[in-house]
């Protein structure tokens, strides 16, 4: 950030009184910005003994295979925003959406919170992906998976499944 | 917000290619300016029979209490987050946190995420805090609690120790 988005004049970095981290201090107005770590929401879509992946159409990971997931936005909750991204970029529905795996990821500022969920009915690639598959757990591509949040979501759902108990997992990713 | 953080000329209200929401978008240098929700980490801090509470020493809800709780930084993890705002406002160190209700309030753009965990040693108020206090459940102010957020995650607390199992709750506050 270099500027004010209220007045538009030069930031400075500078530690707020009570504070003790260093902040974008507008010179001019005074106005604090605080930047925050963004939720990434998605679900992981289970029909049968299948799972649904999403291969990308975009960069990070064009080509790569990923679970739908992507940014929360203002005024949606939690599930709505993995339900929305799992319309968009799979066109699929799912339903009993239960939070499964609360990935952080500091190093980028993500928190990935993945819901597990039912799959209904059928599915085709958004303007984000290039396919949209089913897989069962001996054909899936570990070595094309986009992301290591994916990756750790797939190997916990696979392990729990042995024992058909899903608890929540929360870890974190350096 | 009213200007362009990178260049400083004024953004617009414009939906962008392949987008579907209004954006601020610069009218100079065509950055898109998005906005997403904060994470509220904290804790439930317990004791034996006891819960931690503090109360409040700022707007909103002065004199009110609530759980040790706040925004979420970036570079650290939620229970970072969540450990800090408890050493910050309560004076106190907890250990085996473990996540226990996601609250989203698609109101205000905030995300609650409150671990339960064992409160070890002493306490006092920071800062933030008129006072820090523990409290058995018939004790409980609940006429002066300063967040739904706080009331919904004791409720549920309190319901769960009957039975003491303690499930991760996942809900909305509209
Ligand atoms: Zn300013
Ligand atoms: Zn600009």
């Amino acid at each position: 950030m270099n500027f004010c988005s209220q007045c538009g004049h030069p930031v400075h970095q500078a530690i707020p009184d009570g504070d003790d981290r260093l902040r974008d201090v507008c010179s001019f107005c005074g106005t604090i910005h605080y930047s925050n770590p963004v939720i990434v929401a998605g679900t992981l879509p289970v029909q049968g003994s299948r799972v649904l992946l999403c291969q990308r159409a975009i960069e990070p990971g064009y080509g790569l295979w990923t679970l739908p997931a992507g940014f929360m936005e203002n005024g949606e909750t939690t599930v709505e925003a993995a339900l929305r991204e799992t319309r968009e970029e799979a066109g699929a529905q799912v339903q009993n959406a239960m939070l499964y795996t609360v990935l952080d990821i500091p190093r980028f500022n993500n928190v990935y919170m993945i819901f597990r969920s039912e799959l209904e009915g059928d599915f085709s690639a958004g303007t984000e992906s290039l396919d949209v598959a089913l897989f069962d757990e001996k054909d899936i591509p570990w070595d094309q998976i986009a992301f290591e949040t994916v990756r750790r979501t797939l190997k916990l759902f696979f392990e729990d499944r042995v024992h058909g108990h899903f608890p929540l997992h929360q870890d974190v990713i350096r």
